[in-house]
């Protein structure tokens, strides 16, 4: 059953999480565009933000399915098994918030 | 065993997290005077980045610590009481991410 | 008549920003006592997000009037001394984004 | 000379800004791919920082080069031009640091 919980939420999430990315692909292209066309700054700025953003919560949903998969798992097979998940976790959100 | 783990890491960071506490405390005093006192805006600046850099440590350890030891707990105890805290440690992250 | 404009705005935010400063050590030593009470550490996060938060709203206001007031003088004086104001003001920004 | 001053400027940075772009495009797709292959979540993460950063370092390049072509200018026609520019570019700088 855990396995079952495990692989459904990940087809799922794969497809949302595909498109996501496509759309941000389209983002970056946007941008490149506006670059060419000479528009102007604020305006390419505004739509930077808006990238970064969606970026982020690509990153922010992909963590949190992690957690509740990969470091869940390692959990309940030890502690020291859990430990490395998390620490593993927590070097990413380090890079996340500090980037 | 569980218990003694949670309890002798906690009384460990605990003074940790005091002291960075009192640390910004006087980062934030330090950047009154420095107001006070008509200091450069840029140096002032400075001063603003490194406090919010120490402010973002002390929430990412109290973050690894809290997955080290509530999380896994809960991961133990079952899948829902699992996701319960990571939904509402995803919430945190994303705070800490997005604010 | 730029003098007067000048230190109007000047002495109008002090206040404002010597407030918010105090607020922000208030702030500080809220989340300390909450970890002396062994409160939950997402509470803790919570609080930790909003103090960051006001710290950059300090920042963003300083800079902005940083920008208004020296930034402008410079580049009326020449090219020269607005670039390196600008220099100047760009690393600060660098460093709250990237911080 | 000012002219000539801000589109050299201009059209150097143009064609970087461009490869830039394409890059961050190019990492877009990256990520796009991991997913789509199941690589491990923590390194797209980590890919997904990467480009969080190239991405925000296009911003400030592009940020330091609006202030040192359109605020100077609009500093040098008037108090009230250089104020609106400036207003302007705090608020993309406000939504570059809290998105």
């Amino acid at each position: 059953m855990e396995e079952e919980h495990h692989h459904h939420g990940y087809l799922n999430d794969k497809d949302r999480y595909l498109a996501r990315m496509k759309r941000i692909e389209g983002q970056a292209r946007g941008i490149h565009r506006m670059v060419e066309e000479d528009k102007y700054c604020i305006d390419i700025l505004t739509q930077i933000s808006a990238m970064k953003s969606a970026l982020e919560n690509v990153a922010l949903g992909l963590l949190d399915e992690h957690m509740k998969t990969c470091v869940i798992d390692a959990a309940r097979e030890g502690t020291e098994a859990g430990d490395v998940k998390i620490d593993e976790a927590s070097k990413a959100i380090q890079r996340l918030v500090k980037s």
